[in-house]
C-alpha cells in the first residue's frame, strides 16, 4: 500500500545515487538530529544543561532509531518536520533517561532545527558537487588537450562560421566549469552557517547564554555562527542554488555542444555504448544520446527550480507562510538534479568517441567557404574591411549557386586576384593558421584552469 | 538500502494520496501495460495479429506481475521508461505463449506506450480534480450564502477601503473555482488523445492496416483517435499543465486572503483546529495556518514547473531529445502539487471557522474612514466628483491626524456640511446599502455558479 | 533628454508593429478612455447622468488630447493609470462643460478603467493573433500538401530513424497551430468580460442603478458582463496568458526544426535571403536564419513571463499589492513577443526555400540504416519481435563497424537471409512505403485543419 | 507614428531613471562604440593598424552622430544590433579619413562588439546598485540602531509568536542588503571580462598580434582579459543577474513585512506621505504604500527573467541561435527592475513612519498569549520541556476559549503555581528581556555590517 503510492521511476536516470543517500529521508531526519545532539552537548559545556542529559540526548540522535514513514505522516498534522522528530526524540531519551528529556530541543525552535539540518545536508551536497565537478574537469583538461589541434568547423548561428579545433570548444567547456567551481567555493562561507534564533530570533529564552551557546553549537557542527538567526532571510541557501543554477546552465551548454555534434549528418562524436544504452524499442540501429538528454532535461527544469526559490523569499515577518514551505523539496530537488547531470556529463566526457576525421571531412564540406572570412580579412590589408567583405560575399555566392569551389570562384575574380595572387589566396584555404591561434588558446586555458583547480582545492 | 534514498517525507503534507496512487510508479506502470493490452486487442480485432496472441498479451498486463525497482534501473540504461517494460512483458507472455511473445508491442514504439499510458494516468488524474473541484465549490457555495450579509471590510492594497460582505468575499473564490471546472472540462477533448504512431509517425510498417488499428485503439481505451500521432507535439498536455496552474493561482489566492484573515491583529476566520495540528515546537499557543501555508506552497512552485513544460516544448523532429525527458516528472508533479492544494483548501473552507463579530469590529476600527467613498460619492450628486473627492480627502485627513471620527470632521466642516444635512451624513455611515449590493451580487454569482455546474457535471 | 532614456531598439526585431500600437502608450491610454466614454453613456442611459454630460465626456475620451509623458510621470506618485488619465479628462471636460465634468468615472474605481481598457486592448491583440495564426496556417497547409511525397530521413533524439516525408513534419506543424486557434478562440467567452465593480466591487455607490448601467456599459463595449466584478481574481487575463504561452510554445518547436534543418551539415532548407538579412560583420559567406532566432528567443521567453502572472495570481482580498502590479507590463509583454514570433513564422514558413535533393541524400547517407527498422518489422512476422530486433541490430552494428550499407550487412547475415528473400530485402530499402502512408496522414491532417479552420473563423 | 509605439508609461514607476539611461538605447550604441574606439586604439598600440586610423575611428565613436531609430531598423534585418552600427561607423569615418574606414571592426565580431559593450553597461549598472544599495544599508542601521529596544510582536506563519523588537527586524534586513552587497562585489572580477574572439573564437586573423591585442584592448577598457573568449558560454553574465535575483529577494522581504505592518488593522509603520502619493480615484481617505508594492512587483518578475538567462545558457557551439537573442533584452530589464525596487525602497526607509505605540498596543492585544513561550520555557525548568508545554497550552486554549488574559488563567491553573510563584509568574509577561536580547543582537549585527560595509567599499 505504502509501496503504491512511491513515484521514484525516474530517479536512478535523472539523479546521482550519492546524492540521493545526501538528501533522502534518512539524511534529512539525520541533519534534524545531529542538530539536536550538538545542541544538547553544547549547552552542556555552556552550563544550561546537565552533562548527563546532554550525553543520554546525544546518544539517541541516530535515525536509525525512528520510524519515517511516521514521521512523514505526523508532519502532516504538524506542519513542519521538526516537531514530529522532537517529540519522537523526547519518548526515546525519556526511556532511559526521564530527566534528560526535559532538556531536548532547549531554547530552540522548529525550524532551527530544520535550517541547520538542511545546512548540514548542503556542506554533504557542495562536497559531492565539488568533487565530481573536479573529476569533470579533470576529463576535460585530458580531451582539450589531446584534441588541442584537431581541426573541427566553428559554427555560429547552427552554420558554418570559420576553421576552430575541437579542443578549443573543450577547453571552453573546461573554463566555463571551473569559473562555477569558484563560485561553489565562493558560496560555502555565506552558506554554511548556524542557523539558532530560538522562538522569533532573540534567543531571549537561553537569556546570558545566548551567546556562549551559539558559538559552542556552531564549533560542534563545524559552522559558521551567523552574525544574526536568518529564519526569514533565505539569500544564504539561495544562493546555494542559483551557483548550482549557474553549474547546470554551462553542462546544458556542453550538452547541447555535443548532442549537435552526434547527429547522424554531423557524427563527429558519440556517448560510448554499451549493451542496452540508449536502444529503441522499435529501432534496431538506434543508439540514443542518453547522457545529453538527461543534462538538457536538467538545463530545463533546474532554472524554473530556482525561480521557485527567488520568488519564495519574500517570507513574512519572522517565519514565512507558504515561500518557506515552498523550499522544503525545492532545494533538495536542485542538488539532486544538478548531481545527475553532473555524473552524466561526467561520464559522457570520459567515454567520448571522438572522430576527428569526420570532423575534418565536414569542415571540407562547404567547399571553401568557411574560409571566407580568412579571404575577406587578408583582401581587407589591402582594400578595407567593408570592401573586402562585399567582394567576398560575392564570391561565396557565386560559389553556392553554382556549386563550386570558393576557393575557384575567387580565383576567376578579377577584383579579389588584383590584390591577393594565386600563391596568397592558396594559402588562405588552409586551416593550419586557425588550429595554431585556437591551440595556442587552449594551452593558455589549460594554465589558467588548472591553476584555478589547485586553488580552489585548498 | 535502497529504503534509505527514498524522499518523500513531505508527501503526506503536499500530496493527496488519491493523486498519488494515480502518479506512482504503479500507476506509470499500469498506463503502460493498458496500452499494450489494448495494442493486441486491438490488432487482434483488425486481424493484424492472432487472437490467442492478444489474449496471452492482455492477460499479463497487470502492474503486479513486474518488478518496479528492476524496471526504474534498467530505464537509467535504456533512457525511456517503455523499453524494459516491454522487454519483460515479452518474457512474460513468451513464458505462457511463446508464440504471442513476437506480437508484443506490434508497430509501435515506446513513446506510443509512454505517451498514452500517461494520457491514461491524466484522465484519472483530471477526474479526480475535478470531483475535488466539485467539492470545494459546494462548501464554498455554502459559506457564501451563509455570509452574504456579513459586513467585513473591503481592502484594496491593504488598506480599509469601503465595506463589503464576506459572502461577496467568498462568491468571487467560488466563480474562479467553476471558471476553473470550466476550463478543465474543456482540455479534455485536446489531451485525452491517443498516441499511436510508429517509429516515426508514420505507422508505415501497419501498412494498409494502420487507420484501421489506430481507430479500434482508441476504442478499446475510451480515447480519441488524434489527427496525427503528435510525438513531439506537446501542446496537448502541456495545455492540461497551463490549466492545473491556473486552477493553483485561483486556491493561491483563495489561501493568501485566508491567511490574511488569520492574521492575530485581523483575526477574522481560522482554521479548524485538531490536536497537534499546526503547532509550533516552542510556543504552546501557537495554531499554525497548515492548510493554508501548503496551498500557497503549490502557489509558488506550480508556476514555475508550468514554465518548464512551456519552455519543453521545442522538441526535435520527431522526438526531442532534452525536452521530452524533462516532461517525465513534471506534468505528474503538476498534478500532484495540485491534488494537494485543492484537498487542503477544500478542508479549511468545509472547517472555516468564521467570526463575522470580529469582521464588523475591525470594519469599525478606523472610525468611519471606510465611509468616505461613500460620504464621497453622495457629495458628489452636488458639487462634482473631483471636488467631492477633496473635501472629504481633507476631512479624512483631519480625522487621522486628530484621532477622530470621520463622522465628527465631517460634521465639522461647513463646506461639507452645505450640501449634506446631519441626517444624511448619518445615514452614510451605515453598512446596510453596502451589504444589500453585495447580497444580491452573491445570489447572482451563486446562480451563475450553479448553472455552470450543473452544465459542467453533464 | 527624454529621448536619451528609450530602450527600444530590439523592438522592431522581437515585435510585431501592429501589435506595437495595441500595445503602446497610446492604446493603453485609449482603452481607459473608451472605458470612460462608455461609462458615460452608458449611464446617461440609465438616467445615472444627465444625457449632455455623456456628450461632454465621451467627446473629450480621444488618446491625442493628452500628454502621454506627462501622465506617465503622474502614474509614478499615484501609483496606478488611471488617477492621472482621470483627473486630465475631468480637466478637459471641465473646459467645455464644467457640469459634465462632476460626472467622470461616475462610481467607478481605478482599476475598472485600467482592466476593461486592458480587455479591449486584449481584444485587438487577440484579433491579430488570429489573422496571423490564420495565415500562417494556409502557408503551412501549402508547404504540408506540396511536400507530403518528399522523403526526408525521421529523427529521433537528434539520430536518424526511420523514413518519413517533410509533408508530414509540416502537417504536424499546422496541426499544432490549429490546436491554438482552437484554444484561442475558447478563451474569448471568458476573457472578453466588463470590469465593473467600484471601491470594493459591491457597486455599492450606483444602488438601485447597478445592474442597469452594468449590463449597458457591458453593450456599449461589446463585452461580456462578468457574473461578478473579478478586481482580485485574475484568472480570466492569466487564461489569456496561457493560451499565447502554448502557442509560442509550437512555434518554437516549428522553429527548432527549420533551425536544425538549416544546419550547414543538413542544408534541407533555408530561410529567405535578402539583401543584409542574416549578415555577419565578419564572415561574408553568412546568412544567419534571423527568423528562426528571434521565434525561439520568444519561446525561451515567454514561458517563464507566463509564470510571473501565474505567480501573481495570488492577489491580496479586494485589490492585490504587488501582484496586480507586476501584470502591467507583463501581459503587454507576451502579447508583443508572440505577435514577433507569429510574424516572422509566417515570413520563414511564407519564404521557405526547400531542397527536396539534399533531404533524399540525407536519408540516404546512413547507408540504410534508417531502413532498419523496416528490416527488423518484416522480420519479426517470421521470428517476433525481439528476435527481429536483435538480428537487425546485430547487422546494424556490423554495418556501421565495417562502413558498409546495412542491405549488404543484412544479405550476408544467414540468420536474416533465412526468413527474408533477396527481393524482400531489396523492398525494404525502398522509401516509397514510408512516403505512402505519410501522404495519406498528410491528407487526413489537412482535411481535420481545413475542418477546424472554417470552424474557427465563424 | 514611431510616437505611438512606445510602451514607456510605466517606466518611472518601476525603474530609476540613473539606469535607465545606463541601459538606454544611446547607452547600448555607446558601449558598442566604446569597443570600437578602444579596439582602434589598442590596434594602433600593437602595431596592427595605423595611429592615425585609430584617431580617425576613435573620434567618430560618439553615440551622438548615430541615428539610433535607422539602427533599430537596421537591427531587424541584420539580426544583430552591431552590424548597423559598424556600417555606419565605416561610413562615418570614411567621410573624415577614407583609409581609416577600412580599419573600423578589424579583426573583430559583431559579438565582441556587442558582449563587451554590455559588459561596460553592466559595469555602470553594477556601480549604481552598489551606491543605491549602500544608502539604503545607512538608512536601514539608522532605523535599527533608533529601535533596537522598540518593543514588537514577532510574528512567525503570520501568528504572534514571542516578542521581539522593531530595530532587531529591521537589523534583519540589513544584514540581508550587506550579504549582498558583498555578492555583488564577488562577481565584478568573473563578469568584468573583455569579450574579443573574432569570428569563431580563435583570433585567427589576428595571427601573432592576437594576445598582445587583447591585453592592450583589455588595457583600454580596464576590464580583465578572459582566460578564453567567451561567445557562448554564458556564466559570467548569468552570475549578474542571479545576484541582482537574489538582492530583488531581499528586497521583497523587506516589502512584505512593511506591506503586513502598514495594514489597517496593524497599522505600526507607514510610507511616507506626499500630496497624490498613492491616492485612489473612488476613496478619498487611501494612502495606498506604492512604494511597497513596486518593491513586491519587482520581487515577483525577477525571479522569472533570472530563468529566462539561466534556460538560455544552453547556446549553440561557438554562437547560439535563440538563447543568444533571448538575452538581449531580459538582462537590462533585470537591471532595470532591480533599480526601481531598490530607490523605491531607499525611499521608503528614509521616510519611513513608525508608530512605536501600535506596536506595543498590537503586541499586547493578544492578551498575554505572546508570553506563553516565556512561561512554558521558564516552567520546563522544573518539569521538562515536553511536560511544560503540554500546560501551558491548556492554559492558552482556556485564555482564548475564556477571552481572559494568559496571565490570569496560568494564575488559575495549580499545577502552574505548583512550580511559578506569582512573582515569577509576573515576570514573564514583561517584555523587557526580550528587547534586551534582541538590542544585544541588534548592536552585534550592526557592527558586523559596520565590518562589511568598510570592507566592500574597498
Amino acid at each position: 500500500m505504502a509501496e503504491s503510492l512511491t513515484n521514484q521511476w525516474f530517479d536512478p536516470l535523472f539523479r546521482a545515487d550519492a546524492m540521493r543517500r545526501v538528501f533522502s529521508d534518512c539524511g534529512r531526519l539525520q541533519g534534524i538530529l545531529d542538530f539536536e545532539g550538538a545542541l544538547a552537548r553544547a549547552q552542556a559545556r555552556a552550563g544550561v544543561v546537565p552533562a548527563a542529559a546532554a550525553v543520554a540526548i546525544a546518544g539517541q540522535c541516530r535515525a536509525e532509531l525512528f520510524d519515517v514513514a511516521a514521521l512523514s505522516q505526523a508532519t502532516a498534522t504538524a506542519g513542519n518536520s521538526a516537531i514530529p522528530v522532537i517529540n519522537e526524540l523526547t519518548r526515546l531519551v525519556a526511556a532511559v533517561n526521564p530527566v534528560a528529556a526535559n532538556y531536548v530541543h532547549w531554547g530552540a525552535t522548529s525550524q532551527d532545527a530544520m535550517d541547520t539540518g538542511l545546512v548540514l545536508q548542503v556542506r554533504q551536497g557542495l562536497d559531492l558537487v565539488e568533487t565530481d565537478a573536479r573529476q569533470l574537469c579533470a576529463a576535460l583538461a585530458k580531451v582539450a588537450a589531446e584534441h588541442k589541434e584537431t581541426p573541427i568547423a566553428g559554427r555560429t548561428w547552427l552554420q558554418h562560421a570559420a576553421p576552430t579545433t575541437f579542443g578549443l570548444k573543450v577547453a571552453g567547456w573546461l573554463c566555463a566549469v571551473t569559473r562555477n567551481l569558484e563560485r561553489l567555493r565562493a558560496v560555502r562561507p555565506r552558506a554554511l552557517a548556524l542557523q539558532f534564533g530560538g522562538a522569533v530570533g532573540t534567543l531571549a529564552s537561553l537569556g546570558s547564554h545566548a551567546e556562549k551557546t551559539t558559538s559552542l553549537l556552531a564549533e560542534e557542527l563545524g559552522l559558521r555562527p551567523a552574525e544574526l538567526p536568518w529564519h526569514a532571510q533565505r539569500d544564504r541557501l539561495v544562493e546555494v542554488a542559483v551557483t548550482l543554477g549557474l553549474l547546470v546552465g554551462s553542462l546544458g551548454k556542453m550538452a547541447r555542444d555535443i548532442a549537435l555534434m552526434t547527429q547522424s549528418e554531423v557524427a563527429e562524436v558519440a556517448e560510448s555504448s554499451a549493451p542496452g544504452r540508449g536502444g529503441s524499442s522499435s529501432m534496431p540501429q538506434k543508439r540514443n544520446p542518453v547522457g545529453g538528454a538527461t543534462v538538457l532535461a536538467a538545463a530545463t527544469r533546474v532554472p524554473a527550480l530556482v525561480s521557485v526559490l527567488l520568488s519564495a523569499m519574500t517570507q513574512e515577518h519572522e517565519r514565512g507562510l507558504g515561500g518557506w514551505q515552498s523550499e522544503w523539496e525545492t532545494l533538495p530537488e536542485i542538488f539532486l538534479l544538478t548531481s545527475g547531470a553532473l555524473c552524466q556529463m561526467r561520464h559522457v566526457i570520459e567515454g567520448l568517441r571522438v572522430d576527428a576525421e569526420r570532423m575534418r571531412a565536414n569542415l571540407d564540406a562547404t567547399r571553401g567557404l568557411i574560409y571566407a572570412h580568412a579571404v575577406s580579412t587578408s583582401l581587407a590589408r589591402a582594400i578595407g574591411r567593408a570592401a573586402a567583405h562585399q567582394l567576398v560575399e560575392r564570391a561565396c555566392r557565386r560559389a553556392q549557386e553554382e556549386g563550386r569551389h570558393l576557393h575557384e570562384t575567387a580565383l576567376g575574380d578579377a577584383e579579389i586576384t588584383q590584390h591577393l595572387s594565386a600563391a596568397q589566396l592558396k594559402m588562405l584555404f588552409d586551416p593550419q593558421p586557425h588550429f595554431r591561434a585556437a591551440a595556442q588558446l587552449v594551452d593558455q586555458a589549460l594554465a589558467a584552469a588548472g591553476d584555478l583547480l589547485s586553488e580552489v582545492k585548498e
